[in-house]
């Protein structure tokens, strides 16, 4: 038994702290263990008292007659680290520690956090800072709140993980009066040890979870949530997340472009695409969509209808799915034929959505209407729009929908327009997702949708002795020469001491040139006077010795030399780079170049490891792809040789591992088909 | 008295076809009335019987003793006609036919609309397909329907304009849940005559509305709209509304770009914009934003205070506060020194959401915290969190957040934490703007921000005889010349009838010239390979002959000869286009210009008439307008030059009025400052 499963379905547990008034919070987990008929052995301790509960008492843990799988500790935060000691020294498995004043309380609780973490030994935790578990499957609670008696739930296939108590009591109290059912609820509070992502990879193998919700503030160990969120869609799961920290001001102190244009949230956004993590983009939506995925059904195509005995509400339904991307066709001959031969006076058949009228909602009618739609071969989904004529007899909605969800696989769910929170809650305790906005609808409808998770294989990280290079930023000959080494195509190009030498340099090259100053303390070039573009081989001499003189009235950074470049004309201008988030790790950006990078942000992010399907998705996600496959009849660019190129830079970041701070090649030409790519700059700072 | 006023609040009232069953539908009106203590005199209607509801009824209209202000027609489709007919020979200035069966019904229907209005003479007429309207003012009920039995609803600031009826019970239900309270509630069903316009014109005169919602499928008469819109604007009321349409299929049939970039609902914004008319965005922003609107607050900056017991739904409700572009700035040390004044322990006020914790909500702390928040320098709305603790005692935050308002202005609003409907409504009540949605917050407070409306003076027409110009597209050449005429400035550029004229013409010109095919039947040039940029003028005879050959492998369209140009370089790139929408008529748009046009669609449209304050506010508005303010160190464009060319082509399309079908400029380069502003291509189809 993983020790996640002893905390979950322990077979013993010590309460530390429990008092013999039930009116008390700390009364109260010792009730709603025995409320609930728990099978296991419960220890209360407290050192006052010889019985709690009925139950014979004990002052220390270490008293005990066995080693307990689970300690609840109810005590105060300056009396949790004893408990905590004397529980593990009893040699209990795993511990929850209810109380505040820990980490998220300054520099003197994150000194009793680590205090804490020192107490427990091997011993593991969960918070502290928590509201503590339920597990409805096996009806165990461990917890002193409240919100988590377990007298109004409803269980269902849906586990839900909070790191915040206060969040979980309240999407609890959303999902009670809304019908929908959970599995297992945790809250897990400051994470001082387990983390969501330990309780992920023990749901993935629960038989009686299915969907996950998860409303996260952070993810603290990126490797152990991408194993698990990996393992739990292996297993055919869903994980649903509400992830706050959208608007947190994302712009990095970063040298290059990457980082200002990929803020901490868009990171977060990469990671759960990758992972084929739904992200929730309302509050609702947490509950919502999962309530629609727990009913197993999946959509195998985007065409949906709409049958309704109210126009208007159908119409904002419609609206809405319509702007989700879904497409909602008038019935086929066939169906039509079937609808219409039902003899439904008034009705409207021939449309979508399908209006029955209010003398389409006579059972019998109902009934045939929804099978004949269950059965077309026109729809792969099923909205039923119920008006004030129709919540009067919810039964009437519920038994239609069952039977008809008895003879198909498609997906049906119910919108209900009047305000009657009765007929949603009894509906999705019928098991059929059942909302109340519209909007809702049409997210939980998309989150059916076949999702194509792209997984990188892990390419073999080339071996690279990067001991010989030296901290800090590279200047662009010295960053292309790294990159060249690991494949990433660059421009013809040689470096100069002198003007005079680069003149020289210059008569090598057919037409006019690019010249650039070449130091490794000049990283934005263009801003001191770095860059000419366009310069006759015979006039370099010259203009590198203006340029000179220009730089040194702008900056007294070290002059390297000079770079003399070949010039690219044509080709679609792409920004490719390389970042760290510090929460989530290294990844690459692929977006459009020039003016256009800041203006429209029109990027892809990916975290590391990237493989060819990857990067071929990154590019076709951009909307300047549209430039690539050819636009307005010009011919297409080279999309092969982007994608090995962001292959290549990509290996050049695995292999540098965390040598490699930040690197950028803005621009990148992709030149017409046949004819490569080139990074026309370059930027690596090194740690 | 306005026909409005008469349906609003008649003074007497004629109900066709009451029956004295108050068990059916026809029996309800007179009940709803007498229930209500209507004070006008009611005259059932009703052939077969000598009183109905204990008065006395007529057999016919015309037998009535007065003509009344109003008909109540309860009838079905089939017998309607007459009814109407009937009322309007007696006199009667408005009646309300409830009954389908009409325009909404197919053809047949159709023709029955016709009809009707035929009938009504001079007699005014609301529906017919309506539930009819419900004055909470005056308390008059003008319906059958029992969702508009008033015995629930809370009276309030708010009018609540529908299009459908089913719509009007869905929203009002809602508002009752949540304790909104409204003034007049009408649905305005198929519009045969009365539309949204009349009664939003009445509206803003009602001293007892103070903000209209309405739910919008279409605008019939889009002047009238406007109109009202404007007056209710000028007498300090808002309006909010829900558009549906929104995921229509936008793309016109259309030659230019400019109607394939607006769709239906970018004009509908557009016209929303220029209003000063508020979008919901969602269809629970209906209720919510006119909830919040009902207080008479607005925000005076931008900076809110949050201020909660409960840290995860903060959190939430920040990031969602955030991401609406509002500012959550940490408390002044004047505030903190305050809050910490008051010694709350474990509480974390020196950050934003200010954390109270439990101990917080202590009547005398909250009060003395909701105080001091009200009096700080530092915000300009408080949003109140209430968690599980606050909800056991609603009247603790409704008196603490009651006395706030008293001694602010400063808009002040709760987020519920937990489900708990009976608290938003009690708060709603309590004139206190509630939510349970944390992104209902955001939009609610994100509309009390003052929003700049631009206002059109309509600036002379330019007198113009258009009738010397035959329909159908002009060639190029043409089209330029027409721009000319109203002062858009254009290339240089001469026609020339064949390729030797050409060579000549282009002599004239310094350095390379751009040729161009001229022909009224090839509008997309490029496409058939008729244009050619940077030819040297002693190239030019050549390069036509050969374009010649070109156009002519693609096309049998008539030639009219060959455009040389002055080769534009530098500058931005602008799309400027005129088209017309059938519901809402012309509009001007502007946009990034390029391959940008159709890959980020940054555009913005005007409805005309256009001003130049109008013209600065759709540049300003683009995302583009950085390369015009001069990006990256490049040099500002000439923005009085484009301002001066977009007024001068809005110009032309007043003055050609309905005789201009579409009109484009693409692209239209911006040169830099002081070098003006031009049109390189031109195209031009006249109805």
């Amino acid at each position: 038994m993983s020790v996640i499963d002893a905390i979950l379905n322990p077979k013993s547990v010590a309460v530390v702290g429990a008092s013999n008034d039930p009116a008390k919070l700390t009364g109260r987990p010792i009730a709603y263990l025995q409320a609930n008929g728990y099978k296991g052995t419960i220890y209360p301790i407290n050192p006052k008292s010889d019985t709690v509960a009925g139950l014979k008492a004990y002052a220390d843990p270490r008293d005990l007659p066995e080693a307990p799988d689970l300690g609840l500790v109810l005590v105060g935060a300056n009396r949790v680290i004893d408990a905590v000691r004397q529980l593990a020294e009893a040699g209990t498995r795993a511990c929850v520690v209810l109380a505040s004043g820990f980490g998220e309380a300054g520099e003197e609780g994150r000194a009793r956090q680590d205090a804490l973490r020192e107490a427990a030994g091997d011993m593991r935790i969960l918070g502290p800072n928590t509201i503590g578990l339920v597990n409805l499957t096996d009806r165990i609670a461990l917890t002193a709140s409240g919100a988590m008696e377990m007298e109004d739930f409803t269980t269902g296939p849906i586990a839900l993980l909070s790191q915040s108590g206060g969040i979980l009591g309240s999407l609890l109290s959303r999902a009670i009066g809304r019908g929908i059912g959970f599995s297992k609820l945790v809250a897990t509070g400051n994470e001082c040890d387990l983390e969501v992502a330990d309780f992920l990879a023990t749901l993935a193998d629960d038989p009686s979870t299915t969907v996950i919700a998860m409303y996260l503030e952070t993810i603290r160990n990126v490797t152990a949530f991408r194993a698990a969120a990996e393992k739990v869609r292996a297993a055919g799961k869903q994980i649903v997340v509400y992830k706050v920290g959208r608007s947190e001001s994302g712009a990095r102190s970063a040298v290059s472009h990457t980082g200002a244009l990929a803020g901490a949230d868009e990171v977060y956004d990469a990671l759960f695409r990758q992972l084929g993590i739904i992200r929730a983009q309302t509050f609702a939506d947490l509950l919502d969509i999962p309530a629609a995925l727990a009913a197993g059904r999946r959509l195998k195509g985007n065409r949906v209808a709409i049958v309704t005995s109210t126009g208007g509400a159908a119409t904002v339904v419609a609206d809405n799915v319509g702007l989700s991307g879904l497409e909602m066709p008038a019935p086929d001959a066939d169906t039509a034929a079937k609808l219409l031969a039902l003899d439904l006076k008034e009705a409207v058949l021939d449309r979508n959505p399908i209006d029955v009228t209010l003398a389409g909602i006579r059972p019998d009618l109902f009934r045939a209407i929804l099978k004949i739609l269950a059965e077309s071969a026109s729809y792969d989904a099923i909205i039923v729009v119920a008006g004030s004529s129709s919540i009067a007899q919810p039964e009437l909605v519920s038994d239609a929908v069952q039977e008809a969800m008895s003879i198909t696989d498609k997906p049906l769910m119910v919108y209900v327009s009047p305000e009657a929170p009765n007929i949603v809650r009894h509906l999705n305790r019928n098991g059929i997702a059942a909302y109340g906005a519209p909007e809702s609808c049409a997210s939980a409808l998309s989150a059916l949708l076949p999702r194509e998770v792209v997984t990188a294989d892990a390419r073999p990280v080339a071996v690279f002795d990067s001991s010989h290079l030296t901290s800090g930023a590279l200047n662009e000959a010295d960053a292309k020469d790294l990159y060249a080494r690991f494949g990433v195509p660059v421009t013809r190009e040689v470096t100069a001491a002198t003007p005079e030498a680069a003149g020289e340099a210059a008569a090598a090259f057919d037409g006019p040139v690019v010249i650039k100053i070449l130091s490794s303390e000049i990283l934005h070039k263009t801003e001191v006077g770095g860059v000419a573009v366009g310069i006759q081989p015979a006039d370099v001499a010259q203009a590198c010795a203006e340029m000179l003189e220009r730089v040194k009235s702008h900056t007294d950074a070290a002059v390297d030399g000079f770079l003399v470049q070949e010039l690219i004309t044509g080709g679609v201008e792409m920004i490719l780079g390389y970042n760290r988030d510090p929460q989530l790790g290294a990844y690459i950006l692929l977006g459009a170049g020039g003016v256009t990078t800041e203006l429209y942000q029109d990027v892809a992010l990916r975290l590391l490891p990237l493989d060819r399907a990857g990067a071929v998705q990154m590019i076709h996600s951009l909307k300047c792809s549209a430039l690539l496959t050819g636009f307005r009849g010009k011919p297409a660019a080279d999309i092969e040789a982007l994608t090995d190129a962001v292959l290549a830079f990509s290996d050049m970041a695995c292999a540098l591992d965390d040598r490699l701070s930040e690197a950028e090649i803005n621009p990148l030409f992709v030149l017409p088909q046949g004819q490569g790519a080139r990074a026309a700059d370059g930027l690596v700072v090194l740690s």
